[in-house]
């Protein structure tokens, strides 16, 4: 098994589900072969950042304001790299957007999150698909062109005020207040996705307190609840690292 | 904050337990601060290692039988000093046992649980002790040996009988198999402790395995069960690891 290097803390909950399902797949991935002692464990090297710093010194679309956050973690990128590790992921989508600017210099693979949910979409016939997330998430074109290049068709919810209502949803799931989560992610879909268009369109839980609202399946890759087709990210993602890890 | 290095993976449910407890910690120490943003977490490096070799790496009592089990946490903690980690810690109470050979030729000071439990008897007029754990943690002095520079006198189950029982229920809870547990370690602390010294002696639940037997009381330095004092080892130590970040 490769070295797997993870960028954290962004936030730390999310840090915690990546990690226990790299080390759930590697027990499932060695369920069947032959091994003595305990089950094998790939090694793993996790730079956890603070969430504090990332989020205050996040840029606007003026030239250069990205740069001190950029170097944040494409320092945190090169320490993975001095640590041994031989397949790179970031535990969050929404660093994601500057994947290019942040991985700059690194020559170790690092393993999209747009890219895991590209493969698993394909591989489920998944044509269209509404991406929910925080705000630069569902602003920055980088989720939808990431998906082009798997024939998905990927779009944010349209009107400001649907984008406001998500990023709501998400400071509640943060503070822990699953209470109605689910039934007004429903709302914001149905806003967004015609009625005769549900069928053919998937959902897209894309950042780590979504799935907070539907805790029964947070195991999941994907699932459906009233009538709604959701993609787990986490869970998508971190399978997708897992398999890096042993190809 | 000072930055944080933890060794894990040793087992990998533990360093959860570790990581979770020490951002909970950060999150109640700035509950009354005014911050702006999200609530800041210490940067935290992990180097989570495989089970599996330092299981089947372990040594004897012939000399040089440890050198590549040292190396292999030796190595870890290098690297964890070389990605600026100003406090190291290890999520596990079995390595301490060689904790001078493994952090031979580090500079950065390491937050022992040998210490940190020292310090939380002390702080709770605990002075005798009875220390259940791994084989290794059972048969190794080190553990007595820290114990009493705070003039407590610990203790492990006199009896091989006794301490196989310890490493069966620790076997079984690894796989969650917890129904019955915490009455097996009750009856083997009875063996252990005769019922006129159970109010001046505590029992120091000495991996992270055996707090899994009392779910309810996870989250808590110390607890009562049945007229049995416990001592959680993996909260002391990873609220000891979070205090050394902030001093």
């Amino acid at each position: 098994m490769k070295k797997i290097g993870i960028i954290g803390g962004v936030g730390w909950p999310s840090t915690i589900e990546y990690y226990r399902i790299i080390c759930e797949e590697s027990q499932a991935y060695h369920a069947d072969k032959d091994v003595s002692g305990p089950i094998p464990m790939p090694e793993i090297s996790i730079e956890s950042l603070n969430l504090n710093f990332s989020i205050n010194h996040r840029g606007s679309s003026e030239l250069g304001s990205w740069d001190v956050w950029d170097h944040y973690f494409n320092s945190a990128i090169k320490r993975l790299e001095t640590c041994g590790a031989k397949v790179i992921s970031i535990a969050s989508v929404t660093p994601h957007a500057r994947l290019a600017e942040i991985s700059k210099g690194s020559t170790v693979p690092i393993v999209s999150v747009y890219e895991a949910i590209g493969v698993y979409c394909k591989s489920i016939n998944v044509t269209k698909l509404l991406v929910l997330g925080t705000m630069p998430t569902m602003t920055s074109p980088a989720f939808i062109t990431g998906m082009r290049q798997f024939d998905i068709k990927a779009f944010t919810p349209p009107l400001a005020e649907q984008k406001d209502n998500v990023v709501a949803i998400i400071g509640d799931l943060y503070q822990n207040k699953t209470s109605g989560a689910g039934v007004s992610i429903d709302e914001v879909i149905r806003q967004c996705i015609p009625e005769n268009e549900l069928t053919n369109t998937a959902v897209c839980l894309g950042c780590t307190e979504l799935p907070l609202a539907f805790d029964k399946f947070k195991a999941e890759s994907s699932f459906n609840v009233n009538g709604v087709h959701y993609i787990n990210s986490t869970v998508v993602h971190a399978k997708s690292i897992f398999k890096a890890c042993v190809s």
